[in-house]
């Protein structure tokens, strides 16, 4: 296929981790041994990048990680990399490697340092979505969105157990510091009574409002999902307090999910989504393409220039939240 | 909203259940409360339609459901159904029951009765899909073939466990009689080196090749997915077999996935996706539309005649046929 | 089998909920049918008896219970059962009911609750041990307790994805006032570096130095497991806090797992232990035996009075202790 | 701790692989390492023995194995070790490698294999019990029966969601050639109406009779529970087609639940028991001890001769029929 002068292609994971990378790294691994490409695996993302972390990558290199959890190239952040003195060294260790491609997995922060890498040094970048989150522009879903959504109704199932043999009522506080996507989807799926996220202000009287009419429509127990971003104005714990005193027929728990929501064994969804991102990201490259973003568009994978993944955004479905208030009548 | 006459809105579950029906009777159920319409629960399909086994339904009649697989409202084959004088008795008790619409959920048997009853009464109904196998057209996903991909996922990496320890190589077949949706997805997510379906013979020549590779490239364990419906001229006992014989090398042993793949508590994916379809249903019912399917195309909830989601085919991505290839390498 | 005039039995759930109590309400109910004695739920444990909120039970009452977390008689705790008037009015609605004997599932304030109106009403009652925290006396095990490892596992098997992918330091608070046992099993079962329980005081010294030995060891990520009660003097967040001053070089994260431990599907083994209890507490009643604890002793059913079952403690293993401490090496 | 000249150990899984093998393995490594002893690691059970298939382990070999079904050090039948000159060969390695005792962790053959050897050439070996099925004398559990109970009945409790749906009655096969305690365990734990075991024969006239006693007593679905070497003499496809001849109101459907009862994570039982049996195995030879399996009993870490393990039965308990009986009313 290769109509460039692609020989050795690099692959590396940055930022928070998420269900579906090792998956995704599998993919990009295969992918190039399927096009006689050579590729070389980066640990611990820019940071790793910039010291020469570096291991040769076979096919039977990925063998049993496509069901694992986290990234066995490891993840951090790195401050050296957003100083140009940190990527020139980067740079110099791509050529010492003779890597003549980046693929990079991760979110926002991860394909801003690849935009500018690309632009600095004129180095093909390719970039694939990899965050529970699912807060990027150009694919309607970031690996590990969806076993996050999963991780996260099946907790919310256990707690409305115990919730609804107390008549109960708990808030839950989901991962999303800007994006109410993990908080809306799994607040659907997990039957919750209200949604609180970073893009509605639902306000503090209607919340109570729902609650009491929640009440007296005869309901056993009451969930409210809270992403961590919410524009209420209160965290979880403050919210239990506001309702005590104004609701005081409530009985009210909180439960802050936390990071468990980023780990697990990614869902077949995911999976399919790291195998096909994988394949198009090494075929774009091949093809002589570069600063993209590889995603799921109308379920067609497609290239999204990176700034245009970075500075757009990734909005909240009105007909969804519509959906989840007629179903918490 | 309802520029009708509807009142009074019938819903069943037909043909073989799925997870996510329940979420779908749910949303039906409280989208007619919501719009102050009145919904009455049909049991056991068309049968419990034409003898009148019905049961008036209120939000709180469909408490605790969202997160169980199965149906409530049961499911049935009906042959009197098939016949004018049932359809006909049928009729006698919806109008017994002031019933003024109906909402079916179900596959393409279900979507045919309810078309071909449409015709004869002139009577107001809608589809939504309920089916493991996703294969309806007009849709991209059915209810119940996320969790069913999850389902088969889980199992198959079970099996890896023990085949990886023993070098073995093992055949599973999973549902899918017309259409290898599963056997794809699921077969890519569990990172299967073969995957043989019914809209593609593989050839037992190749399928010998792929196995040999296989061996030789190192693999410790090899898995192939086969559909109930394939091609190759052999079921996964013959296979074994016919493997044993000309790979006296390969360890070979079968598992044969079964029913299990039909239940089980529906994934996040297929409960939004029941909410949003319930609503769709009842909504589009009130504006006075019938003898639609209610679907998923590019993420949107979309229409589709009856018809043509009976006549057409939900066909398999040659995209999806090319990433399993690349990954199996 | 019945020597006694027993000829109906009430049954209730008490306390903090625990899964597995649906299958031992089953048990119960099944059992009476079987040796032809009526069986009564009562609703929200004590306070239910008061009320007077009964419902008849037969054996198809409790169909498809089995694997359901939670309570389907639902739990409270009562002020009211804490007063003798509370207990006569709760005896005179036995009375009336034509109950002539109660099993009660629940934890220490339930068989204390039990304990006193037997003496007062000289009433037969029989406790079943339902508490996820195992800390009984008279039983290696309480229902739901083995459900609840599963749960805590599986939650830090998740984290343990994300710790790994950033070479992190967590510290998860689990269930457990006054008994470690969560915490050293699921801290044993997850491969915890450290376990803090409210049995035995580590001592701030000793995790910092277990933790900077783990450190150099090589270890890519660490988990301490916390119980609530812990008595090193410090929760979860004050530790963070503690050791981000002390060993700066650890990026460290807290997780509160919270409610979601007192629910979910009970195990294979807290559905066998629900039935053999359930079994054993009826038919000890109708051999005329009262104030007893039904448990689980050496792998047999036995008998605890329930006197003893309250005043005694459930005992951390110090085998356990030391297998801990050898596979954190 | 050693009392002994033992410096070295060696280690190796045999026979059907289970999880928590792996589990064993990192709490055999660990322990070494926490005594100083050095560990090697032997791949392919006693075929890899003969071949010198070895591998020094220390305690960060083990990392993140825990949780992973299987076995890493792979598992493998050996017809060479069944004869004395591959056992020589064996021994010679063994010299070579200068390992100073073994610890086997498989079932009856690898115990057997063990046995042998050491009384062949006096050499120090330890069992551990790793099988599904239960069936070893001299320890209430083996490592991975837990956590194929909860394989079993996750299956099945998928089955009953459709099982229920259709009125439907299923068989479903589970392992067990010659112990029925899967089959026991997990039928209970299922809600079974009827379990058949090898160590029982029910006989086919009762099965029929109280399939029709269930059907009378109004239950919507019914699971028969079947072990691989149940004594009724029809396998589940002649007991389908044999009940679809006498009782024809019965829709009846089979389930091989298969090989997927041998994977999966371990359960946190399996997980805490098999560090508990490294810690004792390695402990026990270093005190000088040898030809003894590690087991459970009553709940203690308790040693047996392995040639009573080998003769000796593990038995059914009479209560559990009992129970079994009483729950399906």
């Amino acid at each position: 296929m290769s109509n460039t002068n692609i020989k050795k292609i690099g692959v590396l994971t940055s930022g928070g981790d998420s269900p579906g990378m090792n998956a995704a790294i599998r993919s990009v691994v295969r992918t190039c041994a399927f096009y006689n490409v050579e590729c070389v695996g980066i640990y611990r993302g820019y940071q790793g990048l910039i010291e020469g972390d570096f291991k040769e990558m076979g096919p039977r290199s990925v063998n049993h990680i496509i069901d694992k959890g986290g990234t066995i190239l490891k993840s951090a952040r790195s401050k050296d990399f957003r100083t140009f003195e940190g990527r020139k060294l980067a740079f110099q260790k791509i050529i010492e490697a003779q890597i003549d491609a980046l693929v990079v997995i991760g979110g926002d922060g991860t394909f801003t340092g690849a935009e500018i890498f690309n632009k600095e040094f004129n180095f093909p970048v390719m970039g694939i979505p990899g965050t529970i989150d699912n807060d990027i522009y150009g694919t309607s879903h970031t690996l590990g969105y969806d076993t996050a959504l999963n991780t996260v109704v099946e907790a919310i199932d256990k707690i409305r157990d115990t919730a609804s043999s107390h008549n109960r009522l708990f808030f839950v506080e989901v991962m999303g510091r800007d994006a109410g996507h993990i908080a809306l989807n799994a607040g659907i799926g997990a039957g919750a009574e209200e949604i609180l996220i970073p893009e509605e202000d639902l306000g503090l009287e209607r919340l109570l409002e729902s609650l009491k009419r929640s009440k007296t429509s005869g309901k056993s127990s009451s969930i409210v999902v809270v992403s961590e971003g919410d524009k209420i104005g209160k965290n979880v714990f403050e919210l239990k307090e506001y309702v005590e005193e104004n609701l005081p027929e409530y009985d009210v728990r909180v439960s802050v999910l936390g990071h468990m929501q980023r780990g697990g064994s990614p869902s077949c969804f995911d999976r399919v989504l790291a195998a096909r991102l994988g394949v198009k990201a090494v075929e774009s490259l091949l093809e002589g393409k570069s600063n993209y973003m590889v995603g799921l568009l109308e379920d067609k994978v497609a290239l999204t220039p990176l700034e245009q993944a970075i500075k757009g955004h990734s909005r909240i479905d009105q007909e969804l939240l519509k959906v989840s208030d007629i179903m918490s009548i």
